[in-house]
């Protein structure tokens, strides 16, 4: 442990718990010692050795099993956190002026891979947005996007040409949790018409789905124009 | 307040803060009561308000200044968080044998961009290579990799055909940090003939640079073949 090192506060016990995982001096697999014991060879508080291996634990760095006890991480993860803004913030984050074209509006039962996925009956109506954010007057991303109308009460009278359904939604809808999906498609003709891109060039998607508690609330896909890339710190 | 909700716990003062917030009872951008107020209202140690309330922060859903106090986030992000394992494992999750195949390795200069990236004078000699992840026999991602040899001690001597440099990277070296970018490309010929794919497919790739402190460790391109999707929770 280097002299400089303030084991009494828990951000120097977790560079000197990473300092040991580093440098195998704890092995891979291997169990660490418990709080309470490393509480006194730091000489500090054990809720500042908690504090620290909680750090460890949501960097996926230590296993904390309830009946094995804490062990450093076999198989390491690379953790990343991506921050998803509104893409109204997202555009002018890039330094570009947003703006938004709603193309299509219409109540109607989504495509049944959509509502199966959403656990709606096949018929249920919804309310399908199709919508174009535009960065610097380029297109930016295609949105197309359902709403379980009984889920969001009002949402058949929000003017959508007004408001993106992505902000509204937001500020408006309440949700619990989600399922998001990345994945790379060819553009292909119509939305290559739509992104003003090459049929041919490849198109970053995101697939999200919204729930409130067991009820869902909307499926969005949105297909960035050709060049996006999503960047994040590890 | 519901009558059943135990507010001395962090958990029950979470689900409480919550619904506050979704219902909009505490709206956009509103000051946060203090903590001590919060404690006292709910009968608990303001340590217990204070854990409910990182928990608020680390969704992105209350925004902590250190002058303004805390307030109910304008913009509430999605926060997605990945764990992103080790490629094996990534292959062996999807119920599939993985195996590894190097195709080359050299000890030369990196193109001039990834060196500048990595802060590398541009004839610094890197250790690369390129191999293939096979799922089932089938191929999975091409990784393409250039390894800093003065920061990563002894790399030269090791047998990257036994081991992949995923694997042992994450084993042996240590890193601080990194940059992680998704990305959607045209497969392009070379790229197709590795990964058996249509020269025309769009293909989900990954460039990532490693970091310890301030020295590059290494930087990766994972070109994932054609229908790979990243999935996560929200």
């Amino acid at each position: 442990m280097t002299e400089t090192l303030d084991t009494r506060s828990w951000r120097g016990v977790h560079v000197e718990l990473l300092r040991r995982i580093q440098t195998k001096e704890w092995l891979p697999g291997a169990p660490i010692p418990n709080e309470a014991d490393l509480a006194i060879e730091f000489g500090c508080a054990r809720t500042t050795v908690n504090r620290a291996m909680r750090e460890l634990a949501e960097a996926g760095l230590i296993d904390r099993k309830r009946r094995a006890g804490t062990r450093v991480a076999l198989n390491p993860v690379s953790r990343v956190v991506l921050d998803i803004p509104i893409i109204r913030l997202e555009v002018e984050q890039r330094n570009a002026s947003w703006r938004y074209t709603l193309l299509e509006r219409a109540v109607c039962p989504a495509p049944v891979a959509i509502s199966s996925r959403l656990g709606l009956d096949r018929e249920t109506a919804m309310l399908h947005l199709s919508g174009l954010h535009f960065a610097d007057n380029k297109p930016f991303l295609h949105e197309d996007r359902w709403i379980n109308l009984s889920a969001v009460p009002g949402v058949e009278r929000v003017d959508f040409s007004a408001i993106s359904a992505n902000e509204w939604l937001l500020q408006n809808a309440r949700f619990t949790h989600g399922d998001i999906t990345f994945s790379a498609e060819v553009a292909g003709e119509s939305r290559a018409g739509l992104l003003s891109a090459d049929p041919a060039a490849a198109i970053f998607v995101v697939d999200r789905i919204t729930w409130d508690q067991g009820q869902a609330i909307t499926s969005v896909r949105l297909s960035y124009a050709p060049g996006y890339d999503l960047h994040s710190k590890i």
